[in-house]
């Protein structure tokens, strides 16, 4: 009566298989486990209410995908052994397992850079807490951690693991797509990985999957826009960080911070920098400890205590991002002159003061954490780093931009940059 | 430039309009925008990885096919105010604010039942934060308080928010749907709430909506087994409960407590009964206070720190629950016989001492809340209290039960139960 | 580049893989390539517009599914060989083959029964077909014969193709729920293939796929009395096959008839019964060469020349019939008596008068055409035959009525009968 | 128990209200009915085998979202009468009414260009169709057809209808892509429609629509290359083009032409032109009368007929259409020299001869029939014509290509062309 693998309801790809042995090991960690508990799109629920997926489900999803794509490659006759299949998908599960809650907004708060001047990245830690898995799983994860790093032999497998057009990407576009509600990021991913093939050891789309490729590239694109970098998120995630930015000013000094969780305050207490994060170390576990106690709720809770501070300006950030009355953002036409942010932080001190939240001396600086101005950017698709290739009827393999006609290459490569300031809506413009 | 409505992503529904005024202004209190932070389905997330949708969606959801019902109505004669449809579409809104998290595991180890022995029904909480808000609001929820109470002169509204085909259930059923991925609890919501109409003065469903009313019911019942009470969701109740009643036990002595949400400590430390929600009283602020600022992170939060407690049992159970390391639920043919259950008593108390849970003294105890027992039960429809009418062809109006075929009904109405047992799994069955 | 498998765009089932060899050789047959021409709910379409799909989608899902199922088969430790693959999927491919343009109602219609007294199955037309293909194909047909017909050794194979929740059924079911929107017919069909496995050398369902084999069953009845039996797609019925006993009255005299296409002529000149069709004769070329030259397109020119006849019944039929000028079907509570269809037939006549459609002397007779009487019959799931079985936990089987709890099973087996008539409107009750 | 709607079942979107009064009686003519019988994506279903839907759901469509787009418009405080908005459905609905059988593929081969040289445009036979019907129907069709000619006072009416974001192009872009299973064609039409404003007196999207519009365009240009443009859908158009064209030569002399339905026997006799659809005379019933006539299954019964042809040519070609044995379609990368067509025209009369086609002295007549070289040609969007106009967030109106930036602009408007050749396989290159 048994199986080789263990069923997962997903709602976006259906029955997911998962294979019994090191897969299920892995998805039953507590390493895997705390990605329950992280919104894959951090804040991007406060916009699209549906959107409280979690990291763990784009895990699953991405290992799923992995492994439809390694049946087709073998379909079509690229043989691989099973361990090769079983760290293709570990990698896939664990490739973001270094994630942090409300990543893109509070991981470069957490860890600063250090001495280096290095900033944080995720797949850095990623990197180190599969390699602690290793050593607690006696070295199952070798083939895992050279497919991640690309030191593996047959490069190919990498490729499927980080680049412009991996599981990664091909889940967390059709899964945020179905979890916003946004059809406009409904990708072919289907489509895709049944015109994969490996051809002269690389990654390549035959010609029927690259307009399925493009509509990726364009989706991704617009997802950006419409999801990722909508102005309400953007107003949130600034929020967000001034709360952050003013616990650590009055960190050691405010009662109320205190009752910050655990997990959090060892960041709060700068005990760590970026440099910290050696993935071949074996000595830095109270940072990866308290990396991975880390969690949504942990952030949620602290913040909830903080608005209980005597400090004003600290309880009226913390209570503004738990009850979702954000800022304001104004996108803008080109950066803001010097002139411009002057007279919004001297606005923004003036009402600080008549609000009651600054006294006069205190009002200019703490204005500088009630204005932010910032400049979104993105580009489709970078034809010069881990190209996408595509295999044409006639044999020959073309990079995307190439096998694209020129109009649709330039708008896939075109980089869009989009600037815009938030405020406090009395005084935005 | 301006819109009647404010839209919401609803990955369910697609676009909801929201209508400015009253309902937008509830949408942004603290009270609804708390809703975002607590699951629909509590501990469901562990087995559906994909169902972590709120119940602030929700809340929407049952707004938004309150609108789409009464404009039905409204277009096949029967007319109403605005008044009336704001009051309705409120009351839907606010239906379920009473919900605490983990609502169906916790909320009776929050509010104990009091002296007069009557145990914790959210509606009450429901209706006490109602009439809180519309003290705050001056009085504009006196429509929608009237609705929810089955007071206001039209009963049909109140038959939309509280009945067996009442919007909340459309809606969650769809939902749960959508996000568990369970394709049998598909309902056609749309054909129902097309077929409704108001019939001397209440609700019937015409003749050629029947088989989707039944479709609903026997949907309903599916997803009960098959979701709500799925086993692996009775195992994590089970440690979830036993997590709590721990901590009741242990609550001002062990050290690891002090760390506990002041939301949750409110409740842990029995400072009210169910007596003390009183829907109409203004004096019980502390308890409303503590209640809509306990959510999920609260209690995630908390049970991660008493995973430090030097209490062997209560650090397991809480290590248990937070990486899904549960019991195993095995269906008994039979409610267990009291030889079982003390066969398995005695066996977990061995197992308590051998894992060095327990001291050989407290094992017995202890074994208590690793041992539990339970029946499942679910009667898909009940002819006799809220019954659905249908409206048949020839004009006249019948009961559900009588309109469909005999063994239909006997099948809609039977009501089903399951023995279970919850134990450790090297002691289960 | 060359790949196994030829890839299918299904909606329904997303890209589907046919493995090229015999399975792809039959899809490009004349004989599979007719069903692109034949609709799988002949006449739903005049009731849900979107219902258009081709027996040929159906064929090539039902198809899919096998490969699914055999897919999960094997991962649960039944060994099978190539070539029991390829013949259980040419089966499910094959299936259906034998239906003819608006099957249910014209079979009967074009095959009368002949001296045997057996009436016409389109079972045996598939067995003949594949017959016919397998001498073509030079006898590589025959592990799919031996499965369709239930007499190869391992009979399992033989439950996929036919039996009580076989390909067709799941398949049928997913695709006209999905092709007329109705959402009742939405049925879990990855879930019960992911939970077949082979037992005994007996298909069985793993417990926790029993919900959902009740939910098909279900679903299925819903879809009959929803979609099958709806009263508008009886009218149509009705009027179709008053048309072909009009034509067939008339046929040898009336000149519009001359017009008919050739293949439907066959039929309506008599030419053959349904004891003609002898799955192992060589002989029938005739007949075989007919009935797959018959498709819709034939069946609706040759009804639309027939408007044309100076017949002004045969003409009046065959205009409704084409501008969907329907009669009305009337639900009955019990079958009428004879006094009751005496009446209608009295009224109906009167009405041929009044309309010029019949001479006094000729509309008694006449109105038998216009005036059909039927019992819609339908019971959810048979025990008694090729019952379903549901493998326990502990490890038993049981039959699904036995597996269920009582008032399920009731409701599952019982048979419905629904009384009805259908009368032009003018006429109708 | 009135309802002002009756309900539609589309599965595309969901349940469709069509208003009783005018709208409906028009869906009830047989020219609206005629429509069920021609499918929307001609040949497309050679490729999609679920592409099988028809016009008639289209036009359903398309009228439901026009109700969709003037409720959102009225909201927005745009006041209309209830003839305005019957008008404005009744144009929607009818849009299409003038597109015959397999329309891209063959309109121009029924009523090729007359002395004016003018060629067949479906969007006059629709406007002769209309007021054909507003004649019968007393006059009730005025407004929708100044809506339709764009001669109505408020010109966004005719903008809903005919522009580049008209409800025809929404509704057939979201229903191709359901039934072709194809995802890239998924498009946000109620993130459109719900953005929609009438501004000074013209249809505007509001910013926050710009980016779903875009992605319609986009989908679009990709749906083209994927299905309309298909190669084996351009190569099945090359094979009913060739059987066309062959029949007209041979028509009055090959006895088995004889049999070919009526209505299209009327357009292959050349009794009309294309000049002879004159939008405003009464006297051009025989045109109108055989062209709504003829539908899908009088061209399909009567290439059946043709496949009986003692001309092989005339056979064959009539023969690989039905059983789907088309040619090889091969995409060049620049159009084919004089040189390349003569090399492939004299090695396709080889094999003319060789297969015993052709005479010798016929071949090279014949090849030409079996010889197609084209060019495919696409913009996705063209800012000089019925531009679509964004309603910037500062309240100025932008036309798209100027609201977006330059390289997404350039890609829109960039018209791609692709040459390619079909041939018989043994021949093709």
């Amino acid at each position: 009566m048994s199986s080789r693998f263990t069923l997962f309801n997903d709602p976006v790809h259906g029955f997911v298989s998962v294979p019994k042995g090191l897969v299920l090991e892995l998805v039953e960690t507590p390493e895997v486990q705390r990605l329950r508990r992280i919104r894959q799109l951090g804040l991007g629920f406060l916009v699209f209410p549906g959107a409280v997926h979690t990291r763990f489900e784009h895990g699953i999803g991405a290992m799923a995908l992995m492994g439809e794509a390694l049946d087709t490659i073998r379909e079509k006759g690229t043989l691989m052994d099973v361990d090769e299949i079983d760290g293709a998908r570990a990698a896939a599960l664990l490739h973001d397992i270094g994630h942090g809650p409300f990543s893109h907004t509070l991981e470069h708060q957490l860890l600063r850079p250090g001495p280096s001047g290095r900033r944080f990245h995720h797949e850095r830690m990623s990197r180190a807490l599969m390699a602690r898995l290793d050593r607690r799983l006696g070295g199952r994860l070798a083939m895992a951690l050279a497919i991640f790093d690309g030191t593996y032999a047959r490069p190919f497998f990498h490729s499927l693991v980080a680049s412009q057009l991996d599981m990664d990407r091909l889940d967390y576009l059709r899964r945020d797509s179905f979890y916003t509600g946004v059809a406009e990021g409904v990708v072919g991913v289907d489509r895709i990985i049944k015109t994969m093939r490996v051809h002269k050891g690389r990654i390549v789309i035959e010609a029927k999957g690259a307009y399925a490729v493009e509509n990726v590239l364009l989706s991704r694109r617009l997802m950006y826009w419409q999801v990722y970098l909508h102005k309400t998120v953007l107003a949130a995630d600034h929020v967000l960080r001034a709360t952050f930015a003013r616990a650590r000013e009055r960190w050691g000094t405010d009662p109320a911070l205190e009752h910050t969780a655990p997990s959090l305050a060892f960041f709060l207490a700068e005990e760590a920098t970026a440099d910290d994060i050696d993935p071949d170390a074996d000595h830095h576990d109270a940072l990866l400890d308290a990396y991975t106690a880390l969690d949504d709720p942990d952030v949620l809770y602290s913040i909830k205590r903080w608005t209980e501070s005597h400090d004003h300006v600290l309880a009226d950030l913390a209570r503004r991002f738990l009850d979702r009355d954000l800022f304001r953002t104004t996108p803008l036409d080109a950066p803001p002159t010097d002139a411009q942010v002057e007279d919004w932080r001297a606005r923004t001190a003036a009402w600080l003061v008549a609000e009651g939240l600054s006294s006069r001396d205190d009002a200019p600086r703490d204005a500088d954490l009630y204005v932010a101005t910032g400049t979104a950017r993105l580009a489709a698709y970078d034809a010069a780093s881990e190209s996408i290739c595509i295999l044409q009827r006639d044999g020959t393999v073309r990079e995307l931009s190439q096998a694209a006609d020129a109009p649709t290459a330039g708008a896939l490569e075109a980089r869009r940059e989009r600037a815009y300031v938030c405020l406090p809506k009395p005084v935005a413009p």
